[in-house]
């Protein structure tokens, strides 16, 4: 994985003079004078000393990057004062969201919603700020509570967060209670309350009947020791990255899947389309993500490593592009959720945005159908209040053409000519040990997802799963 | 009924000039110099001659009134057209979607919805228009038609809508055809995904799967005959008579329940209000819904006749109010649909909007509780994308008072004074032939309640059903 983790770290570019992207098309009219944190080094970073410099990527939502952590000489003193007051326990997921909020991917939310947060969130999927303008918030990030806990807070006015090892994450202060209903929460946001939504059966149904906002103080950054923190890039270190690359555009490409050439076909293209737009230097951001996913997607350390191999086969250019995790958990809830995606990239710095076919789509839990349709998602994403400043890039259909023997953008006109090879098919292919067409997938990121497969295999007990149908 | 009418046909002010409302804040930036439709007189009116003036009301969405209507000289042109292209028939509540559509409550939409406003509405609950700008619209507009209507329509691009005795209503034009996933729809719309949705059984259940959108044209003004059409005034008719009565400042009252002393208490005390602020002249807008209500509602000509008596009791003032029906069917979705309904009233010139607790509101179809949080209606309208135009006046609570023996704003410090009488309770004592306290309706409107209640005994062949527990 080393090799890897040098894309971005080794990687300054000599010139360290900042570019300037083109100007877009924007339904905001902002006139503050944004400035973004540079961190020269670790140890600035420690003493929480901050370099403020004007920066020509896009500015985060509401206009600046809001951090939630303490200050470092105020640490232990939040530590000493979170011993006093009720605690939480976090959920792994919950935990996941502390991570999001606190490095400012949610940007500006200041801590878990709060319940007028929470209902522009359902109705409308963006939240009026103080000056009048829109930014874009399609999920809820909330905190659930039961009654139990509601009653062992009484009157406090703040509440300590605490990881499964009772270690003090956060103190949530300010906070405000309200009721969680959690059938509308689900059917605002999935547009469905069919029994088996991966996220709503992990997080929400046995979840608490309330739900607890309010201003988050983050002791120290989250770090989850699987050997992939060092991909775990906040937005200020994205931004600084990419100023430091001198990217002049930066494209975000969201996914939860294993890169296949058609994947890299895309990425490549997008590269050379803005560069065609005048761009001088384009930067991919692959941001694979990296929260809870549902069981049956391929687990984030092997897709690290799939991702890894693409790279060092030179399927993707190291030159301009940054690979980390986005700390997100996942919903599925297609069209909504893909604002999110994008909204959150924003704050990263990126201001184009790859939008696939059904993206954070999935089967119906109950009937044989997609859930959603397969365009809605950029549709919606198209027409979403609070990102009219981004740039929706769809995604072009690639499909395996026999003809050349690789991964191809379709051709309507020669339709027979080419075979789809879905996220499923591939897994089927790699469960079964049979190879997908030559050129699908560079060799050492098809042997990564075979492995995968075949450590899942040794972890059941010794028993070897039947072969899947194709 | 007469006096009614004379309420608005009948109340010219001799003063003609037009007083201006004062500035509100807005976060819109309008910059069209708005006129609205005056008609002088019904033959002018039928000439289809409009006189366009300045007006001080609040301006419509999107900055002017759309209407619909066919123009007089091609009326007979556009019959003949409507004998030559597919046909689709229209459900009353179709039809009333019609009626709202072509008078323009639904401003800047100039038909049944295409899917982008579609899919903006369930996850934005508006509408971006060309120019940027953000228009309310929080329930889906739209036309559901089954597939093998679907195959009739085939290539065309019209289609003719006619009512149940097949006289042509009007043309859909520009048409679009896309999936009508109903699940989404309603998950979407109210929240939940229960059986038992009054809306969802009559009007989407056994709908067909697909909608469709395209502009319309109105041959005639939409009538059901059935003596209440004169009620039926259109925003630009409402318009015309704030207009006449020197109206500065216009609060609308929307209701689908009689009025009771209660309602009154407040509607007079909205007036004082308002008064106090410096209006000159603020009119009570009283607009009980007249679309498709759920069975165990009080029928539109009950709550009518209810409403004259309240009006001739001298309960509510003659000379600054007008009662007008809204035409648009009742979706009882809550605090999405109190948007519409608040969103509808500006585009008739209303910019005061009172909101009651739990507005569209009903009981859970299946679990014992309300469907809504009874304050989630206010919070959603005061944060509602492209509300910001309207002042928002919340509904405060009032209650019988027996130390006075009449309705009074409830007061918290004595609260063993006041009796609440739900909705529920006022129609439980009507059936039962029980008399409310004195003070809580006038004598008048409450024997319409008895009444009513005594015909639909009559109604159910002969059968006298149980008297109804309190």
């Amino acid at each position: 994985m080393a090799s890897m983790a040098t894309l971005f770290l080794n990687l300054k570019t000599p010139n360290s003079s900042h570019s300037f992207p083109k100007t877009h098309k924007t339904h905001f009219t902002y006139n503050l004078n944004i400035s973004i944190s540079v961190l020269p080094n670790k140890q600035k970073r420690r003493n929480n000393q901050q370099l403020r410099i004007s920066s020509g990527l896009i500015e985060p939502d509401g206009g600046k990057l809001v951090e939630l952590f303490v200050k470092e000489n105020q640490k232990d003193e939040k530590k000493k004062e979170a011993k006093l007051i009720p605690r939480i326990k976090l959920s792994r997921i919950d935990l996941e969201w502390v991570h999001v909020l606190s490095e400012g991917w949610a940007s500006p939310l200041s801590g878990f919603m709060r319940e007028s947060q929470f209902l522009q969130t359902l109705h409308f999927n963006s939240l009026r700020l103080d000056d009048g303008s829109i930014v874009n918030m399609s999920v809820p990030i909330v905190l659930a509570i039961d009654d139990s806990q509601r009653q062992r807070i009484g009157e406090s006015t703040r509440v300590a967060l605490v990881d499964s090892g009772d270690n003090t994450v956060a103190i949530l202060k300010n906070i405000e209670i309200y009721k969680h209903n959690k059938e509308e929460r689900i059917a605002r946001t999935w547009g469905t309350t069919a029994p088996g939504l991966p996220y709503v059966d992990k997080a929400i149904t046995n979840a608490g009947n309330w739900l607890i906002g309010g201003d988050l103080e983050v002791i120290e950054r989250i770090k989850y020791s699987d050997g992939l923190d060092r991909f775990r890039l906040s937005p200020t270190e994205l931004r600084e990255e990419f100023t430091k690359r001198n990217a002049d555009a930066v494209f975000a490409f969201q996914l939860r899947n294993p890169v296949h050439n058609g994947h890299a076909l895309l990425m490549t293209d997008t590269r050379k389309r803005l560069l065609d737009m005048g761009y001088k230097n384009p930067v991919l951001l692959l941001h694979p993500l990296g929260g809870y996913t549902k069981a049956d997607d391929v687990p984030l350390s092997w897709r690290m490593k799939q991702h890894e191999k693409v790279l060092e086969d030179g399927v993707l250019d190291p030159e301009t592009t940054v690979v980390a995790i986005f700390p997100s958990p996942m919903h599925y809830a297609g069209p909504t959720e893909v604002q999110w995606h994008a909204k959150a990239r924003i704050n990263a710095g990126a201001n184009f945005y790859i939008v696939g076919r059904d993206p954070a789509g999935m089967g119906h839990p109950v009937e044989k159908r997609d859930l959603y349709d397969a365009d809605h998602g950029k549709k919606v994403l198209s027409m979403a209040p609070g990102l009219e400043r981004l740039n929706i890039l769809p995604f072009k259909v690639a499909a395996y053409d026999k003809t050349q023997g690789k991964m191809a953008f379709f051709d309507p006109s020669r339709p027979q000519d080419f075979i789809f090879i879905s996220g499923t098919k591939m897994r089927t292919l790699a469960k079964n040990k049979e190879n997908p067409p030559d050129g699908f997938m560079c060799p050492g990121g098809w042997k990564v997802l075979v492995d995968y497969y075949d450590s899942m295999v040794v972890s059941e007990n010794g028993r070897v799963p039947d072969a899947v149908p194709v």
